[in-house]
């Protein structure tokens, strides 16, 4: 498996999904502004003393110059991904294909290697199976989700209301949704999600949010790396 | 069907469903001690005034004297509920079961009386279907998510990690969760929620949701519906 | 005194302050892609319709879809101005001109007509005083300022800490800061600042912020004016 | 100067403030509660492995448990650092006594010790100025706050509009509002405002904060502090 990468200003993810950047209006130059107008400084580029002002502002955890800027995505997500992502309330905006008004695609989530999960609360550990277990577990996901598409196809051809019918779709069903954040908000969601602790699906989706982060914001991206990950 | 009520501090919902209240702090005098302080005048109880007082602030749509109470339920629902809901972000605070730390009970949603859908986006109408038609309806959706939970317990089984083996489990399996709420963002949620255009599904936790508020402000709650359920 | 203008990206306010566009990317086909995505259907231009769909988000109050775009200002304003709109929490950020670190410009608000206050809370009214009024209270404003600037500099001069030498400031002291919102947001300051309940003088900054959203999103400016300026 | 308590529900603060509690809802076994939910298991009451639990979640930033309390407090404080206090946006809410409805009292701050600024930003140190320096500056403050009243009763007494009066007010004058939080949100504001880089007087009432917040939640409390006051 290759490196993630932007193509297209989209990264592939898992078997159907992707990241997209639908927009972007952020820079590194607006942290520094909107932390040097406390001292009633404000400039047109970037100095070497903003990258040292940008990583105090890391360390210290002052978060709002970090609020001045925007990222719009489309994400295309298998829904227990976005029920996670949906958890990030403040600084986050959603809009999302609706299985109230139209019918879903019958595109679900297959794991390309199935894990097993060893440990305790707190402190699981996650392997990989065997690939014969492996091809069964697909084998099996893939049958039961196909099933459960068969049959909410044939209940709206009975004429269920779509509200209803989606009730036998599995949480490995693909939905897609607009989502936009500011580069503080997507920080937090980032230093969550590609964490040790966060599953590795969703991990996936904030490594591909960190490749845009970083295109539009190298500095302030630098010094989230270099102070941990952990947001401001 | 009876009228929803409130027994031991629980109301039941759908087929296994409840919202149930946890804690409550919350008056009609702290919202009209909010607004009053506007003008340094706060008092020990509400008087005659202080209804028409709220009224205006309802009608007004001045939201902020409406943020100081507090409401925490537990509300148990199925998992495409729980997905509108959690939409809801400013405050609202959730912390749920998770299907990556403990294995899902084997409950899910089966509606009472199955619907069909017309119209267009924006003026759909739900009708109710034959019975004959309903009671098809319901035994599929029992069937198809027996089956998906029946794999879940296999793939579990077979040590697939929980947070894997929940991807073939539909969208009306049961989940639980606290959500706390102030005044403000509990009618918020119960305008877009109470209303013609929202599922039904989640329209009788708003139901259920609106029974605990009157209770806990009674003057507020008339005030919300003569104003016509806009939440300020 | 002639109609309000954008002059360079920036509208100048009261004596002294002004409200600038640093930085936007907002538009209405993004408003109308983030509620179309429901149906699955994403465009990349705008049609007749979308004027419709706009319109009918703006009057049923779907609020999401208006918060996939970003406006980023630098305001200068008087601090009982700034006060007010900091009040303004949910989609507004802030960074503000810190009278910690830095000296604070002698710079405070004079109103070039000065009002009286008839009525009652709730319905009040403000009428001109006459001229000879106006000007005599101009006047002493001027004064009562100034003498406070005076010993705001002695104090600083006998080495007192800016943070406490500012105590003497008046509340007409200007201040400035960065402040970015979503359009959303923006209409929600416009609709409770840019009314008739409002001061006088943030309605200035209001009406200012609304020249620059017509500007960006002109179709949605209009669907916010022709719905009453009611924040969706 | 004796330590700071709470006396009938009150902290005095300042010469004239105090951070009073209007009332609360929060515990200990809430936290623990809304972490334990996502394992399905909720008890009544706290047990030695809660305790390990909350400083777990403290330690590891879970922060969405401590949101399910609420903190109603009446707060009167100078107007600088209400501003400052009013900066906090995510599950704060305020109501504020207004100057455009009612008239100020003649109530202002005078520092009993005052204090020089010395070293650079970010590494500021404030050391106190001598007995005789303090006392001079104590009168100035007096007087120049003390003048602007005087002049602030004229202009009212000339019929000028109380919102427009006030402009010559000083920083130093008190206000009073109702301000609600939660556990986690008040923990947001003492791990800023309780702090080495706080001004002073906002730090007297990050500290009164905390005495409420110790009494209602102990543990939650301890585990804070025991975690370096940064809130979770």
């Amino acid at each position: 498996m290759g490196a993630m990468m932007i193509e297209d200003g989209k990264v592939d993810i898992l078997n159907l999904g992707f990241l997209a950047l639908d927009g972007v209006f952020a820079s590194d130059l607006a942290v520094a502004n909107a932390a040097r107008v406390s001292f009633n400084q404000v400039s047109q580029e970037m100095t070497e003393k903003d990258v040292g002002l940008i990583n105090f502002l890391m360390r210290e955890r002052h978060g709002t110059p970090f609020e001045h800027g925007f990222f719009r995505f489309i994400m295309k997500a298998p829904i227990f991904v976005a029920r996670e992502h949906h958890r990030h309330r403040i600084g986050h905006s959603y809009n999302e294909w609706s299985g109230r008004y139209s019918k879903l695609d019958s595109e679900f989530y297959i794991p390309r290697y199935v894990r097993t999960q060893v440990g305790k609360p707190g402190c699981y550990q996650y392997l990989p199976m065997s690939d014969e277990e492996s091809r069964k577990v697909r084998e099996e996901i893939e049958l039961t989700a196909g099933q459960a598409f068969l049959k909410y196809d044939s209940l709206l051809e009975l004429g269920v209301a779509k509200e209803v019918a989606r009730l036998v779709l599995p949480l490995a069903t693909y939905t897609k949704y607009y989502w936009s954040c500011n580069p503080r908000s997507l920080m937090h969601f980032c230093s969550l999600r590609n964490s040790l602790n966060a599953q590795y699906e969703i991990m996936e989706y904030a490594k591909a949010a960190e490749l845009f982060f970083k295109d539009a914001m190298p500095i302030t991206f630098e010094a989230f790396i270099k102070n941990g990950r952990v947001s401001p």
